[in-house]
């Protein structure tokens, strides 16, 4: 079964700087080494999506990039939104293309900046998605990661009932959606084995939640539909422009997953990791006998549990002695130095860049 | 009272890696900025000894950058040693030197990396010095260094019986020299008052330290007396070579000042540091509030105690987050995280860049 995607890539990816900059936000960057996440987020594919049925949805700023980073899918399929209005008005407008051009299409919608091994595994994933959406095209379905530990910073999926499949494969439909715990309440999920992550990946057909969007959010739709009458005419850019523009931010998890029915999770089969902080990288690159995780052009003496992010422009060396719980990231232009207790703060560093005008490490 | 000063700037300095290298030691950098130390010491002697009075003594491998530094002194009086003897080869080499040109010369003997100030104390010091030497010429006189930490990396001077001078200034009989102590020892000395830090600058007649070689080290004075009959001859470099390979080595103190009568000590009027490691730039530079030393192009965020050194080649930026005691020190090819407590094993990144061959990091 042949389906439509939308990547969306509008993140601005701050937690990574100096790495990520405002051109060039993490999607845009190999954090591993090889592809860029955007990249391997569409190869991901396979034959379930052909590239001229991928659809990108970002920044403006981002759109060149993005093209030369994506040679394969056409260029007019590289869409920039006029402004950030969150993730239910780019869904609306994507499922408007979609359905534009293929009226009865299914389409998966996934973040562009995910971690997701093997491809085998999450293309067999789509395909089982796709024919629950065949059977009842009423149904809209979710991924759902299996939690390994009470993480307070994902939105959790309460799994109901187990549905009838024809492949005799599981799946549930979702009692509930939970916003980001408190801890205490995390472990109760996490205990009870009725919850998983919300992974923000979805499959549906596009007529589907047009008209879920059309039933919950009426306002909404109406300008999406504004921007579908205009699909393939001269006054496209412009009536985007004003009708996305006059559209009131909303997420697609308040807008229609909390509402609709019946939504359906299918526990994902693959490995899933949605690479929040450098702290990731010792998950997906692994870590050597002193729990130190080195990717490039480093030594370390009596260090441990260290991050050493090096890019190996210039034959730099980054040396450590005597460090522990520190991350070190280092470009060509900036080096940041970070305890791992105070990750989250380094979207201080952006804000006091921003404040000193220092706009070239941006 | 014009004299001659002999600079000793033979160090390796692998406490200084990256920032020093083994053809850019600590005494050709400026560690906080302005002229490297080597010039510093040159300009600190000010009038009380011109520039084609100052002899530096130097490994072969330095002397062209020294020159270069140094543009002021005559470049055969930065003279290469063609091999490594320790200090008291040296100062007999420089002491010859001094003599075949100034048979009766004073010589102000000091190290190029220690940070001085001010210059007019040091100098009014200097001539003090040269005038106990004029009032006996058998006198050897050190310097000494007022204690404010009971410090075991510095050998101690006791000091006896105060002189008579005829300015009426302050100058002691050196009781004993005493090898650098446990911090036992250490406190000990620093509550008696009786003890000083051995600064290693030391003034004497040439001829003086001459003598007390022939008198207390005759192999090695022989070998010292073969390489002065030689000078302004055309066989001068053959027989240095020869005759200084020779020689056994040997510490100045050792051969000298623990044996002999009578030293004397004055007590620094001036601000004295040996700059042994980076946290000795939080005395030079000064602290912020949050007690953190930066020099160059930075950014701190919940930062403290830390020591931060960027050259400011190419406007790379260095951010710490979070980081609490330890030291940064960015180069154009080298960056360096260390935890303040670890600074001692600098040394092992510069052991582990030998034994790995990778040459161009050192």
């Amino acid at each position: 079964l042949v389906i439509h995607a939308i990547i969306m890539a509008g993140g601005a990816g701050t937690r990574f700087w100096p790495a990520s900059r405002a051109d060039q936000p993490k999607q845009l960057l190999s954090l591993t080494g090889g592809p860029t996440m955007i990249q391997s987020t569409v190869s991901r594919l396979g034959s379930s999506v052909p590239p001229e049925n991928v659809r990108v949805l970002t920044n403006e700023r981002l759109v060149d990039k993005i093209r030369e980073q994506l040679p394969d899918v056409p260029s007019e399929s590289i869409i920039g939104e006029p402004c950030k209005r969150d993730t239910a008005p780019c869904i609306g407008l994507a499922a408007a293309l979609v359905a534009a051009s293929d009226p009865d299409g299914t389409m998966i919608v996934m973040p562009s900046d995910h971690v997701i091994r093997s491809d085998e595994q999450f293309q067999q994933a789509i395909q089982f998605a796709a024919d629950l959406v065949e059977e009842d095209p009423s149904r809209v379905i979710t991924f759902g990661i299996k939690p390994n530990y009470p993480a307070t910073v994902f939105g959790y999926i309460e799994r109901g009932g187990e549905l009838e499949t024809s492949s005799g494969e599981h799946a549930f439909l979702v009692e509930r959606f939970r916003e980001k715990p408190d801890l205490e309440t995390a472990k109760n999920f996490v205990d009870s084995g009725n919850f998983y992550w919300n992974s923000g990946i979805f499959v549906w057909k596009a007529r589907t939640i047009l008209d879920a969007l059309r039933r919950f959010e009426p306002e909404m739709a109406a300008h999406i539909d504004q921007i579908a009458a205009a699909i393939g005419d001269d006054s496209f850019e412009a009536v985007l422009a004003r009708e996305f523009e006059a559209i009131e931010g909303k997420s697609i998890d308040f807008a229609v997953m909390e509402r609709y029915e019946p939504v359906c999770v299918i526990e994902a089969p693959f490995e899933w990791n949605d690479v929040g902080n450098w702290t990731a990288l010792e998950g997906l690159v692994g870590q050597d006998e002193e729990q130190n995780t080195l990717v490039g052009n480093q030594l370390t003496i009596n260090s441990s549990n260290c991050i050493v992010r090096n890019e190996n422009a210039g034959d730099h060396l980054v040396a450590l002695v005597g460090m522990k719980n520190c991350i070190v990231v280092r470009t060509d232009d900036a080096t940041i130095v970070v305890d791992k207790e105070s990750e989250a703060d380094v979207k201080q560093i952006v804000a006091q860049l921003e404040s000193k005008g220092w706009s070239q490490y941006l």
